[in-house]
């Protein structure tokens, strides 16, 4: 169970990271985090030691290095077409000789030790997200990709190139088998697969369907749908 | 019903600024605002020409200058004593010839335009905090303090100095006769009363009882709320 | 009437949304906006309903979606060097079929309804700045690529590599010469053309011209000149 | 002459620190200035040796002594009363023998040196706004308050205290009158006085009348005067 | 030991949370600290469950509150004057029935469990500066105000009130006298005592005189003298 | 003597620019500073006019452009492969007709003057960092690359990828060998080149091999190492 901060701030990661998630995901892509909220948020999470993964805005070589520099240990790719993006989200993730990564954790070496330059390549988690059309024909070959962690599904993006409105929590037969066929492929190699979801019932049918990383829901959703439930109440006769 | 902002951020002052709340109080005691978040939460709050208060970290003249410089068409003074400490609350929130506020209304002016130096003292309300025993002792005098906007009731400091656990939404009868008891004065000198909630079933109780602001929850009481639920739901087998 | 944000801060912001511009652009590239001033600006001009440019540093798609995502109408990608980087800016612009663009609009979906994700892609103006040579020996394929919102040229670049001084308001006929052939062109494939001008007198030149957008100069350059001219009276005897 | 910041940025900081004024003034009170602004304000103004100078939002003795570590040489306090406020002030800008300064200076000591231990008292001016009806009634006993560096009038809130509409640059024989009588008897105890103004011309008839230390407008309104005359001239015909 | 951070930042707090002081005070007296710095380093702190002390500006009611809501465990209040002063430092530390801190833990409560409200005037550390002059006059009665949790020495200041140059780590016999005098007597009472140093050696000498909290240099002071004496180095032959 | 900004605040770039190095570099690769920081941290050190360089992210000429506009007057890029990645730097530094850097220089036109745009290609220093296999492989071509200012070597990454443990200072013959090599190359072909280093000795014996850009540590280093020396001191018996 991933919790997921759309906007962070201190008094809201101290929530989140105190709820009992089994870690923590801040996204940079469409959430309103920047460095500078890595640098404040991740301090927050460490008093539970919560595992803090980051949805970079782009699969860029420097944006993943500072995000892990900072204290990441999974880094969620968005927008991955194909192998090749694959093989570079996992160089960046990793130092020579398995990677390209440039060595300075300016954080990381102060949250896990010294030994963090021999143990990060173990622990840290390259996660490619399967959500766009080219994606999906290059899967086998994504799946293939050595030092990939996981892979990870965005449904509202990958319906939208399938000509559905946007959203989570899909019910079209056609994307339900999608989602079907990505899990079964990466069962096939191996590789855990992760989806996002609205909701904790989609949630569990996406467990019991065999994914391992489940997004519920994010610290905006649910304040919004707190507010939105208090003021029917209120409003109720 | 009044909406409570306990850590301001942009986002999620938006989806406060869009909820329907009839007011917002930008919480700057208990919460985590300071200065700088006044400035870039009332425009967002501006948006939907949701009238913004805030509740000062204490009843200091220059804190309730400059929170209506910025724009606040509100103030909640908390640890209001007696008829003296509301007098220089309503001072501090009025110009010359009615209080002594010092002139300079940075942003209000900009917001609320040239006719802000003629009208504020019509619209600004000064709303003092009922939650101590002295407050009480002198109750009376309070709710005569001329310009007076409102009183409102602060339970967990209240419950607190008469020796029950803090918090919100009292069901002992020695509170909910104070309750009473304030509202039956404040009734009496044309003073609107209101009170901070915990729940809205509990804040309809209070409007039915005859308080015209209610605060039935904050932003941070939201989200801790659904997420808490949503794990509860994950959990569930 | 385009309003320019070089430096963006909440009561500057103020005073651009409500000075009466038909939009304002918030530059990110030669201005010192950051994300996180998008973030607080947009609701500041949301206030009064301007439109919101932004220019972006590079022509990077998550630049784009990220500013999109907070709020933006419209996107002005500097140095375009040919039809390629236009389609590039295009696609990052417009949601699929139309674009590539990742769903998880944070602030706009709040800003602009849950229609938002329909009605984006009618909404959002790309625009290609041009000021390289390169772009000028493209410039036809340029116009013609699908779904450009528009042009703009930037005199001070465009100055620079035809041999000339940077600057604004250029008076040199060959310059004049290029300007006029840009936007023949323009009109031609039925694109509007914008210029970033340095006077209104120069500005209004433009628009006589045929330009359909015209920048006035900067929230710093008119502060600059305001100091200037202040200190220039009060030193004259 | 002295530039008055009312809304700290660092680009217009560095248009204010390198315009040529004899010294600027950061407005906490009615400015939007908070602590932090200070800090990051004053090494841009600290690149032209522009002194520095603090309106703080109260007279109390914290924000003046913050002000002055962070590098302030002077404070101007407002809405001063009387002597006693007169001296707190000095008092809180002065080292022990001559005063009660609590020792610390965090930057003061980065930006002047060692010897600023011994030079501070000898440096720093405090300030008395003379703006209220108490303040001219204790006038004579304020200007002989031992210490006091200057005292400068704040026309707005003069002007609301005795009936008229606050702003600047006043006109009314009764106000003028008393303009003329506060820098008489400043005159009289040997105090130079200063005064805010709103217009080139306005604070040049200042000088010419006596006063010592004359502001002329501040960056933010310089920056809307400018704006407003760039549309009027892109409308007119 | 007690760690002392006078301009907090992320990284920099990082590595004093980790080097094993017993506790690390913020310093937003003289030290560059604000509320919101409070907010993000007492994450970083509660990584390594350093308990977090902060010296307030000035003995005022509202900060302390908003430094124990956020997570403070003691507070250092400068200058205080007399028993007065100190009684009101305890009030605002303890809630009734043992003082009159307003109830609201907004960061507190969540790092410290929902136990805090129960336990929190049995862990708060309210530490009374003693520095002026009048604090030595009235030294006994200080020391005797109920809850009072430790008093603490300001060399810089007593110093300078006492005819010496500011400064750590006195040497002059009077002084010295001063010290010890301050020791016996917080010792007959049953207070603990602490001093600020400015070197390991001395405060250790203070450790063996009796007192049981030194700090012994700032985390800027640190940083200052390895420059000095890298530069040194760089400069020898 | 280059000095490293590794976790850029206002008062400790205060330090460092009163120190006396020959110049600052502003770390955005490794260190935690972003946009934000070099607009604050250059007025600091141009109080001293110590020239500021900034290591940017990755070569990126949108990060360069943004740099150079806010007043860098040196580019430190990481990760160089081959002697394009040089080119594309120098052309991201310079103006027409040297490079392609666009022009709007918002802070730099105010620090150095209305000549900025004249003498700017004659003083920006384009440095490329040498830590990377192929960048050895390429190192001729590189050194030749018209424009380029100097190679700076990067220690830890060279180490990594030949199979040492990461860090400075290295000891091993073929690092050794390495570093001459490269410094070698650079003499013959006229372009200075520069090492990062981890004590004053070893920048020493840099300098006399010829190095003629040192860097001794970082702010946090200097920071961290005057911590851990003062708790060992207080921990001997």
């Amino acid at each position: 169970m991933n919790g997921w901060i759309a906007a962070p701030g201190i008094l809201s990661a101290e929530i989140m990271a105190r709820a009992g998630w089994d870690c923590i995901t801040i996204d940079m892509q469409h959430g309103t985090a920047d460095y500078r909220d890595l640098l404040s948020i991740f301090p927050v999470l460490g008093q539970t030691d919560t595992p803090a993964l980051v949805r970079v805005p782009w699969n860029r070589p420097e944006d993943i290095m500072r995000a892990l520099d900072a204290g990441a240990v999974g880094i969620i790719a968005p927008m991955i077409e194909n192998a090749d993006d694959a093989r570079a989200l996992v160089e960046a993730c990793l130092y020579a000789p398995d990677g390209a990564r440039s060595f300075g954790p300016v954080r990381a070496r102060l949250a896990y030790g010294d030994s963090y330059a021999r143990e990060a390549n173990q622990n840290i988690l390259p996660i490619a997200m399967i959500e766009t059309k080219s994606a999906l024909d290059d899967l086998d070959a994504i799946l293939q990709v050595e030092g990939l962690g996981a892979v990870y599904i965005g449904p509202a993006d990958l319906s939208l190139v399938h000509g559905f409105p946007p959203g989570f929590d899909r019910e079209e037969p056609e994307m339900l088998a999608l989602l079907s066929h990505i899990l079964a492929q990466a069962t096939k190699f191996g590789v855990p697969a992760g989806i996002h979801c609205g909701t904790p019932a989609y949630a569990k049918r996406m467990v019991a369907m065999g994914f391992q990383l489940v997004t519920v829901g994010s610290d905006m959703r649910f304040m919004e749908a707190g507010i939105a439930q208090a003021l029917v109440e209120m409003r109720a006769p």
